[in-house]
């Protein structure tokens, strides 16, 4: 086979099969296939797509470019992934409430870069808190707590990693068979036995409409359950930031609330929805009302924050909260009215700005900055009202008050938000249950 | 601007501005562009396309990433391009027949790879012919002779030379603006005040349709004129070789024996519509039927044949001619019949194991292998008539015999080829003259 006549296939909207994929996957590890030829490769996909075996190929090549975690117990082995979006601390919820219900989540996480926030540097606003751990570290915390939260080692899916590498650099980020592969190439690699997607739609996320959100969940169901991992998805919202707080420290407080039976409502709904989808498509809960009601015993009686506390401490953190935050400066409403867009690109650019997150991947990043949005869309508000706080030194926020003053809207007339769950499509049709 | 999010934009089938354009071009010259990156935008355009403008300016880069060749004399400078075929040895009789109405041809040529030859290498066969000269070398042979053919300098277009080596591994050659832009950065870094090309359509030329060709043949003539080079096309016929010959020291004889008003008449035929088009667009001729006059005088009172013998002098060649070739064997026809196909691909294909082409870049070339083929599409022929004669050695030729009498099908019925010349497009509106 030769590269480019595989490259030219794709290019008229052929379809490549496994025998095909793999080589083209396999020389990229190689070196037989160069950057230059995998980059107009993912261009023809961006551009002619790929099919769903394609995308299963895609994805188990990828796997097979490294290691897969060793099963550490017998127990079932489930975890969750985010497209990610402003305020979305739910994998500092879900990994503890999880474990409770004697499973095995083998969590990997990301860090953040431009405007969305990284669960293990979140993790790292705690003193002490280990994210990068070895296999043999993170096996041994599995067998005891239930639950680890790690960055990827270089093992897992390396060829993911060179290609997203890649991809980020030449405008071929936005595809729903590429995405899809890089999604499930880590998990797979990780041995899940379950998965549920939390598929983010709107102006905070990478998928704008419902529609382009609704597909790359089906596709992702799919794929993933065609290569024997149940997938499961829900389509949340992101018109606004998930809970009050976006920043680090911030985010694991309320997180934490949460995990005490406190917090905004909203995190604890979702995070109990995603739970109770994939202990279900791991068959270790029966039905969707059971699964809820138990769900929110383990919050309601301490077990979901002890578990917290353990693996906190198993990873070598102090657990003591609230974490310090940067001394704030409250906003308020200059009018009546109804809050009616929340600016969350505005939002996320500004905590770039003041050091919350990164411009660039080796930017170093300020745990105590972050800010909390008093108001919901379609709240109505008073004048002299608290609409955001912006926690950070007083030099740095000066610079960015009005800038956020004017992120929220407020306008003359009532509106409705979007519902926080858009859709939840279940494992084996990808129709909405 | 971030090269990411032009090629995004080209993703999308957007199209690219001046600026862009040119900042992508030198970019890639300068290294602040990457390898990786060309190829996925080469992508993206091979599948989205460029309109006339964006193709305008992408030539208008390429000719800008390197030196023009300096002007040496008042007197018209003119060419041709093809875009190649099996026997198309018309370069070696144009540029001396052109050189006699008092113009200079600065022809740069190529080198063959794969199934179409070069004309350097067939030039290479006469003895002692350099086709590297250096700039003031070729100049001074184009003031004296008013012709010269040799490859190209590092210096012109050498952003179009690298990102054909990169389009040729990763499947985006065949992309209409790509072409136009790689042929025309190196005719107008020549300075040429006229350009004629020669479109070959058939089945073993790289337009397959002749729709397909037309459109490149438009292109190249609207993005040609708009670039202040009149421009003007034929497409011909490239079902079948171009002449008899095929191979190297094969092809110059038979280009010497057109020189001396003998040889194929399709040959002739061919090179003497390409060099009126180009008289006339150059206006160094007033109109078609006096320019094929005057071209038939100037080749039969022998001014064109001592005009290449000069240009062959002036590059270090000997003036013998015909070259020699390697022993021959005659493969004749096995029953009676019109000739129904050539297989031009099968043939190209044994020329280059025998050694008459290249696989690889740096591959060897012999001279004296190559074949002549005694018939034509749609001629009628007798059982024992002579079909094909290779030339090369006993050991090498045996091994092919078979295979190249069954690439000419003669078959029961009688039929008619395709005209030679099926379309004349002229400069200024690309319709049909």
């Amino acid at each position: 086979m030769i590269p480019a006549s595989l490259l030219a296939k794709k290019r008229e909207g052929q379809v490549l099969n496994e025998q095909e994929i793999y080589f083209l996957i396999d020389g990229f590890c190689s070196g037989s296939v160069a950057d230059y030829q995998m980059s107009a490769l993912a261009m023809a996909i961006c551009i002619q797509g790929m099919d769903a075996a394609e995308t299963r190929y895609l994805t188990a090549a990828m796997v097979e470019s490294g290691n897969r975690l060793p099963r550490t117990s017998d127990r079932p082995r489930i975890d969750k992934h985010s497209t990610g979006g402003l305020g979305d601390k739910i994998s500092l919820v879900l990994a503890p409430l999880l474990a409770t219900f004697d499973v095995d989540v083998p969590m990997i996480s990301g860090r953040g870069l431009g405007l969305t926030g990284g669960t293990l540097d979140k993790l790292e606003a705690i003193e002490g808190f280990q994210t990068q751990l070895s296999t043999e570290q993170s096996n041994k915390i599995l067998r005891r707590v239930g639950a680890f939260i790690c960055g990827a080692s270089d093992e897992i899916a390396p060829a993911d990693r060179r290609l997203y590498a890649i991809r980020d650099v030449t405008g071929t980020v936005e595809s729903i068979p590429l995405i899809t592969a890089s999604i499930l190439s880590k998990k797979i690699a990780a041995r899940l036995d379950a998965l549920v997607m939390d598929v983010k739609v709107g102006s905070a996320a990478f998928m704008k409409t419902a529609s382009q959100a609704k597909e790359l969940a089906n596709t992702i169901i799919q794929v993933g359950c065609e290569s024997n991992m149940p997938t499961t998805a829900i389509v949340s919202d992101m018109d606004q930031p998930l809970g009050e707080a976006v920043g680090n420290a911030i985010e694991v407080n309320e997180a934490v609330a949460v995990l005490e039976g406190k917090g905004p409502s909203e995190v604890r709904e979702l995070t109990i929805e995603l739970c109770a989808n994939v202990l279900i498509a791991a068959q270790v809960l029966p039905q969707r009302d059971k699964a809820i009601e138990r769900l929110n015993q383990h919050l309601d009686s301490g077990s979901a924050r002890e578990r917290f506390e353990q693996i906190v401490r198993a990873q070598g953190g102090i657990d003591r909260f609230p974490l310090p935050l940067a001394p704030h400066e409250t906003i308020e409403a200059e009018a009546n009215g109804w809050v009616e867009k929340i600016d969350c690109e505005k939002i996320g650019q500004i905590l770039v700005e003041m050091g919350a997150g990164r411009k660039r991947a080796d930017d170093k990043i300020r745990a105590d900055v972050g800010v909390r949005i008093h108001a919901r869309i379609g709240d109505r508000t008073e004048r002299s009202q608290p609409l955001l706080s912006v926690y950070a030194p007083h030099a740095t926020r000066s610079d960015h008050v009005e800038a956020l003053r004017q992120a929220i809207h407020v306008g003359p007339n009532e509106i409705h938000a979007n519902p926080l769950i858009l859709e939840r499509l279940n494992t084996h049709t990808g129709k909405s249950i």
